[in-house]
C-alpha cells in the first residue's frame, strides 16, 4: 500500500464542532423578515372521495396571505403528475391517510392552524385497500383506476388494459430451477415478512423558500440533493430551473427519506402567491404520518442444495407493499441484492410492487437490500441448520467472487466476500461460544450494489496554499470530512489546509443525489481530477517562474519541482501567491467531473450473540461484530461510525419498530409509541475492517454506509433462532411475538414447525 | 465587424429590478439573531497626543459585549501596522479628526452611544498640519516621527534618516527640459489646485460579521473585493485567510473609495471578543467625515511650444496631500496620466505625496488622472490660447498613437485617441458655436492607463441548457449584465439563458478588486476562457454520442455538430442533461482564470458649453458631449450610463463640491452642506461611442468607467475661460470663487492676470 499521510488517519468531522455546540444551520434555522409560516391540511382518511372542498373561509382570515389546493399547482395545469417525490397533492380522492388536500401560509402558526380549521371538505369514504395480498386480487378496490401494471409508473393505463393495484411486476430468471429442485438433495421452502419502518433521522422535514432576487426562488430545505431539490420544484412550478436557487443546509439525518421533497415544492408555491418568504416545518407526528417509510415485503423463497450445502436452485415471489404512490420498483432490487452474494445455477424471481391506502413508501438505507437479505439470510441459516453445516462455512462454500455472474447479468468485479467472511471466521474463532442459557449466535451477511449517479467538483486554491473545496453534494454520513481528506493528500498539504465549501445549485457543480454509498466513491474522484487540474496549473505557473518545460516538473511534497533537486523547488503557497500578484495564467482553480460510472458491489458478514427471556419473550443483544469490505479505509473513524449506527438502526428494524396501522391510519405516530432503540437497547458494536480494494473507486475505495445495515434483521433473527429453537419469520421481533412464538403461536412459530419437522440443527 | 447575437444589444441590467423594486441586499440589510451594534468612538482633534485612555466605565455597562482599542489588535500585536487600507485605529495619539480610538459593541445602538460617552480620553492638543507647503518646510511639526520619506510607506524610519511630512519623493523624465524651453517659441507655467472631494456614493459604509460555524467568521461589508476584505480581515485578526468567509451584497456605488476597510476589520474583531453577530453601520455625517476621499493637489506646470503649437518640454512638480496615512503614492500617477496623451519630447516631473493631519485620502475614480489632466488639459487651453490655435486641433498636432513613447517608457499598443478627437471635431461641425452673452465652450481630453488585477470564472451548465456564472468580483457598474451578454454570446443562447451569480470567498474562484475600469476587459476575457473550457467538454460528450473524433465537430448555432450536416447536431441542452444522466465526462463545468494582464490605455474628449451669470458668479452647463474609445461597445446603454455618470461626478467637482475644513476638522459633514449636484444642476450629456479595438480585451473591449471622469474640471474651466475670459485655476468653481475672480480677486485671478499679459485668444 502506498504511504499516505492524511488518508487514513482518524481525522475528526469538520462539521463535528458545529454540531455538538448547537450552531449548525438546519433549513428550520432559517428566519427572514416578514417570514410567514404555512400548514398542511391533511386527510384524516385512507381512502375517500373529495365531493366538496371549499377553501374561501380560510382565504378571508386575517392574517392568511395564500391557500392552494392542486388546482393551483402550475406544473399540474402544464400536465404534469406529481407522485411520490412531490407533494401528492390529492385531486377529487384521497388515497392515504395524511395527503395533503390544501396548504395555508399565515402570518403565524395559530392563524395558520385556525385556517386549516376553515377549510370544509366533504370526504365519501371508501374501503381502504391495506393489505398486498387482497389488493392483489382481481375483485379488489382499484386505488388508481387508471394506472396500470407494468407500465411506466408515473404513465395512465392504455386504453382497454385492465387496472390493476400492481404497479409493476417482472419475473427473471436464469438456468431451470425445475430441473435445479429435482436434482437437489434439500429443498426449503419459507415465507419472511418485514414492516414497514421509518428512517429514523433525528430532524423532521422542514422547508424556507422566498420570492427574492430578480424574481428567482431560493430554497433551504433538508434533502439529499440540492440539484434535484431545484429540479422539483422546478417541474412542480413549471419554472425553468435557473429561476431557482437551492441553498446548502445541515442535514440532520436523511437515510434515503430526503430525496423526495415533501415541502419545499409547496413552500415555493406559498411564497410565489404571497410574494414573501415561508417557512413549513413538519411536526414529529406529521413526519410519522406523512414521510415515505421503508415499504413492507413479503417474500417466499425456495432453496434447493446438495448434501455438501451448494445451491443448486433458488426460487421467489418478492411482493413490496408501496402504499398508496410509486416511482421506483423495490421488488427486483430485494431479489437482485438479496440473492447477488451466492453462485445460483439455477434462478426464478417472481417481482411485485403493489399498491394500498398506505403513506407512499420510500429509500430506506440499501433500499431493499435489507428485506431481501432478511428472506435469504434467514433461509440460508435454515439450510445450515437441515443440513448440519456451519452456516458460515456454508455461505463460504456458495461464495460469489471475481468473475461470477451478478443477477444484472454482468460479472463481478474484484470484491471482498470471502476475505470478509473469513475474517469474521478468523475472529469468531478467537471467542468462544456463547455461553448460558437462552443464549445464542447468528451470522448473516449483506450486499450493496452501490448506487451510481454524477458528480463534479471545484477546487480553489488560495494565495497562502490553503484550498477551498467547493462541492454540490449533500453531506449525510461525513463526507466532507473524508473529501477533504482526499483533497489534503492530492496537495501534500495539512487535513486543515482544506476548507470544504457546501456550495448552493448556483455557485457549486452539479452533483447528483447522495445516496447508495456512492458519494465519497464518486465524488472522491471528481475531487482528484480537480486537484489533478489544479495541480497541472500550478506545474505550468512553477515552469513559467523556473524558465523549464511542464514535462521537467513534477507536484510532489507540497509544491512543485524537480525531482532530487531541492533548489527547484517552490511551495504550492508560494506558487498560488505568484499566480494571483503577477503574469502566467491567473488564479489557480481546478474542475472535476465523473459521469454515471460502474456500480461498485460491497459485502458484510455480521454476528450477533443474543439472549432470549422466556419469560417476557424480550431479545438483548449481547454483543455484535460487522465485518465490512470498504475497499480502502479513508478515515476508520467515520467507517465505524456508520457501521455502528446501520447496526443500531437494524437492531430497532429486527426487534422493536413498525408502525400500528388501523384502516390504513397510523396510530402510533409518536416516538413514545413509535419505538426506536436508544443507547439502553443498544450492544457495543465490534467492527473488522477489511481492505480489498475495489478496482473503480479512488484509492480503491468502497462505498461504505448503506451495507452494514443489510444483515442485520437476519443476524438477529439466526441468534434467536440459535438461543430459542424458535425461528422467527415475520418482524418486529418484539417481545410479544416471540413470546407467542415461543408458545407456539403466531406465524412465525406455525412455520417453525414445519421446519422443525425436516430435522434442522442448532449450529451455533 | 463579426455579427453578434447579444454583444452590442442593449440588455437592461440583471441587477435593475433588484435595486429599483428595494429588493437588493446591501450590507446594512443583513440581520442576524442576537446581533449586536457596533460604534467608533473617534479622535475630535486633527492632532493630539493620548494620554489616558480609559474605557474601563463602557466595558462595564449593561449591554455592552466587546470594547476595542488598538492594544486588542491581534494583527497588531503580531507586528503588523494597519495603514489606509485599515481602521487606522489610534495608538498614543491621533492624526486626524475622526480617527478611531475605541469601538464598542453593545444590545442596541443607544447602549452603544451611551458607552462612547463612558470612554475617558485625556488628549494633549497638538499644532495640525493641514497645508501641504507647511508640511514639507523642514521646521514643520513631524506627524509620523518614525516614518520617512521615498522608503516603502508603510515601513519605520531607518536609524539617523531625517523624519519628515513628505510620505515619498520621485523625480523622472527624459530628454532635455532645459534645452527643450530654449528651443520653445513659447513657454507657459502655471499651478493649479484641486480640492479633496468625496467619492459621492449612495450607500454609507456598513459591515456585518458573525463568528460562528466551525470557528470561521463570515462577513457581510460593502468593498470592491471580497478577496480583498477577507485578506485584511485576516491580516487585522491575525487569522488564515481560511478562516474567513466573505459573502457578496449589492454595492451602493464604491468609485474607488471601498476598497479600504475602514469597518469590516474591527466588526469582525468586535464579533470574535463578543462570540455574537455584530453590525456596523456609519450614518452620512460619518462617513463624509471618515471616508478617504480624493487628495488635494497642487500642480505646477510648465510647457514649451513651437509656434504651430507642437510640445517640446514639459516639467511639472506634482504635490498630493494625503491626509494622515497613505499606502501607495499618488503623485506620479497623475503626472503619467495627465502627460500621457501627448507626445512630448523633453519632460521632467517632481512629485511628492505629503501627510498632514487630515483624513487619510483614498481613490477616485481614475484616481490622480483627473487632478492630473486638470492641470495639463487647463495648460494646454492656455497654450492653444496663447498661440491663437483651435485646441481641439492643437491636441491633434500631438496626439499620441500607437508606437509612441508612454511615460512609463514602454510603447503605446493601438489607442483611439485620434479617433476619439475627429469624431468629436465631426460632431461639433455640425452644431454652431455657444451664442449669447456669458457663454462658452471648452474642450479637454482624458487619459486612463488602465487597472489590471487578475481574475477567474467558473461557467456550470445546467441540465436545461441555460447556463450560471460564478465570479467572485464586485459588480459596481453593471459587470454582471456585460459578463452575461459574454457567456450568452459564447454558448450561442439567449442573454436569458446565463444567471451571473456573485459567490463568496469561498465558492467563487479568485479574482482582483474592482478598480481601474478591468472588470469587464479582464473578467470577460476569464469568462470567454471558461466559456471555451464548457465547449471543449461539450464537444469531446457530443463525440462520444456521435461516434465521432472531437476534431471533426465544432460549438456552434447554440450546440455541437459538424459544420453543413443539420443532422449531426446535438443542442446544448441536448448535451448537458446527457453528460449529467448519463455516462461520459460527468456535468458540465468551465474554468478560465487570466493573470495579470498588460494595461489597456483608454481615451476621451469631453466639450462643455457653459453660461456664468456675472453678477452671481454661477456657473451652468448648457451642453455637454463626451466622447470615448471604448474598443467594442458590448452594451451601448450601459457605457453612456457610466459615461454621463461620471460627467455628472465631474462637474460636482469643478462647480460645487469640497470639504470645507477648519484646523483640519470637517465643517461640512451633510448632504446639506457638503453639495453633491442633483439632476437640477446638471445637463443632458451626449455621448459618442468610438470602437478601435484594443488589442488585449475580448472582442477589443476597453475599460469605460474612469476615463469619463478624467477632463471635466479641465473642460468646464476651459469653457468658463472662454465665456468669461478668466482662467480658474483652483477648484471648485463655485459661485463665490467664480464671482471674486470676475472681480479680478483670488488666486485664479491673479494668475488669469499673469496669463492675460500673455495675450490669449478666445478660441471658441
Amino acid at each position: 500500500m502506498a504511504k499516505y499521510s492524511v488518508l487514513g488517519t482518524r481525522q475528526s468531522r469538520v462539521d463535528a464542532l458545529d454540531k455538538v455546540t448547537g450552531t449548525a444551520i438546519y433549513a428550520a434555522d432559517i428566519n427572514l423578515p416578514d417570514m410567514l409560516y404555512g400548514k398542511v391540511l391533511r386527510s384524516p382518511y385512507a381512502h375517500a372521495n373529495i365531493c366538496r372542498l371549499d377553501v374561501s373561509k380560510a382565504r378571508a382570515l386575517k392574517g392568511v396571505e395564500a391557500v392552494i389546493t392542486v388546482d393551483d399547482v402550475p406544473g399540474q395545469k402544464a400536465g404534469r403528475e406529481f407522485y411520490s417525490n412531490y407533494p401528492c397533492m390529492a385531486r377529487h380522492k384521497v388515497v392515504f391517510a395524511g395527503q395533503p388536500v390544501a396548504v395555508v401560509a399565515a402570518m403565524n402558526q395559530d392563524i395558520a392552524r385556525k385556517a386549516l380549521e376553515l377549510i370544509e371538505v366533504d370526504y365519501e369514504i371508501l374501503t381502504p385497500v391495506t393489505d398486498v395480498v387482497e389488493a392483489m386480487k382481481p375483485d379488489a378496490p382499484i386505488i388508481h383506476p387508471h394506472q396500470q401494471a407494468n407500465l411506466n409508473l408515473a404513465s395512465k393505463a392504455e386504453e382497454g388494459s385492465a387496472p390493476s393495484n400492481v404497479a409493476w411486476h417482472k419475473e427473471f430468471g436464469r438456468g431451470d430451477v425445475d430441473a435445479g429442485f429435482k436434482k437437489a438433495d434439500i429443498v426449503l421452502e419459507n415465507t419472511f415478512r418485514t414492516q414497514r419502518v421509518h428512517q429514523g433521522y433525528l430532524e423532521p422535514r422542514a422547508a424556507v423558500a422566498s420570492v427574492g432576487l430578480g424574481g428567482r426562488i431560493t430554497i433551504w430545505t433538508d434533502s439529499q440533493s440540492i440539484f434535484r431539490v431545484r429540479e422539483f420544484c422546478a417541474a412542480f412550478l413549471d419554472l425553468p430551473v435557473s429561476k431557482i436557487r437551492v441553498m446548502p443546509v445541515e442535514i440532520g439525518g436523511a437515510f434515503g427519506a430526503k430525496t423526495p421533497q415533501l415541502l419545499s415544492p409547496i413552500c415555493a408555491l406559498l411564497s410565489l402567491k404571497s410574494g414573501r418568504p415561508v417557512k413549513i416545518v413538519m411536526t414529529r407526528e406529521e413526519d410519522l404520518i406523512t414521510n415515505h417509510p421503508a415499504p413492507d415485503s413479503t417474500i417466499t423463497i425456495k432453496v434447493g442444495a446438495d448434501k455438501e450445502g451448494h445451491l443448486i436452485a433458488v426460487s421467489a415471489t418478492v411482493i413490496f407493499d408501496k402504499g398508496a404512490f410509486t416511482e421506483r420498483p423495490s421488488s427486483m432490487a430485494a431479489a437482485v441484492n438479496g440473492l447477488s452474494p451466492y453462485v445460483i445455477p439455477n434462478l426464478k424471481v417472481d417481482c411485485y410492487d403493489v399498491f394500498t391506502n398506505k403513506t407512499p413508501t420510500g429509500s430506506y438505507r440499501a433500499p431493499s437490500a435489507t428485506q431481501g437479505a432478511f428472506a435469504t439470510e434467514s433461509q440460508m441459516d435454515l439450510l445450515a441448520r437441515a443440513l448440519g453445516i456451519d452456516p458460515l462455512e456454508l455461505r463460504l462454500r456458495n461464495v460469489a467472487s471475481e468473475g461470477d455472474l451478478m443477477l444484472t447479468a454482468s460479472r463481478f468485479p474484484r470484491v471482498g466476500f470471502k476475505e470478509t467472511l473469513e475474517k469474521m471466521k478468523q475472529y469468531l474463532s478467537t471467542r468462544g461460544k456463547p455461553e448460558g442459557e437462552n443464549r445464542g449466535r447468528g451470522i448473516a451477511c449483506g450486499f450493496w450494489m452501490g448506487g451510481v449517479g454524477c458528480t463534479s467538483a471545484h477546487v480553489n486554491v488560495n494565495a497562502d496554499g490553503t484550498v477551498a473545496l467547493v462541492l454540490g453534494v449533500v453531506d449525510l454520513t461525513g463526507s466532507r470530512t473524508s473529501l477533504a481528506q482526499i483533497a489534503a493528500e492530492e496537495f501534500g498539504i495539512p487535513f486543515e489546509g482544506v476548507t470544504v465549501v457546501s456550495g448552493d445549485t448556483d455557485t457549486a457543480p452539479h452533483s447528483d443525489v447522495t445516496v447508495g454509498s456512492r458519494t465519497t466513491h464518486e465524488m472522491g474522484a471528481a475531487v482528484c481530477r480537480a486537484c489533478q487540474d489544479a495541480k497541472d496549473q500550478l506545474i505550468q505557473h512553477a515552469a513559467l517562474l523556473l524558465k523549464m518545460k511542464p514535462s521537467e516538473l513534477v507536484f510532489a511534497n507540497g509544491g512543485v519541482g524537480v525531482a532530487g533537486v531541492p533548489d527547484k523547488f517552490i511551495s504550492l503557497a508560494d506558487l498560488a501567491k505568484s499566480a494571483i500578484s503577477g503574469p502566467g495564467g491567473g488564479p489557480v482553480t481546478g474542475r472535476g467531473s465523473v459521469g454515471t460510472p460502474q456500480q461498485t458491489p460491497m459485502f458484510v458478514a455480521h454476528t450477533a450473540d443474543v439472549e432470549v427471556d422466556r419469560e417476557t419473550g424480550k431479545v438483548r443483544i449481547v454483543s455484535y461484530v460487522a465485518a465490512q469490505d470498504v475497499g480502502f479505509a479513508i478515515n476508520p473513524t467515520l467507517i465505524e461510525g456508520q457501521i455502528q449506527g446501520a447496526v443500531s438502526q437494524g437492531i430497532g428494524w429486527a426487534i422493536m419498530e413498525g408502525y400500528a396501522l388501523h384502516e390504513g391510519i397510523i396510530q402510533n405516530p409518536t416516538l413514545l409509541d413509535y419505538r426506536l432503540p436508544t443507547s439502553l437497547d443498544l450492544p457495543s458494536v465490534d467492527t473488522l475492517i477489511v481492505e480489498v480494494k475495489s478496482t473503480t473507486g479512488p484509492y480503491g475505495v468502497r462505498g461504505v454506509g448503506e451495507p452494514p445495515i443489510v444483515p442485520c434483521l437476519a443476524t438477529i433473527a439466526n441468534a434467536v433462532h440459535s438461543a430459542t429453537g424458535v425461528r422467527m419469520r415475520d418482524l418486529p421481533m418484539t417481545p410479544e411475538a416471540v413470546f407467542w412464538a415461543l408458545q407456539g403461536k403466531g406465524n412465525s412459530a406455525k412455520e417453525e414447525l414445519k421446519r422443525d419437522s425436516m430435522g434442522a440443527a442448532d449450529c451455533s
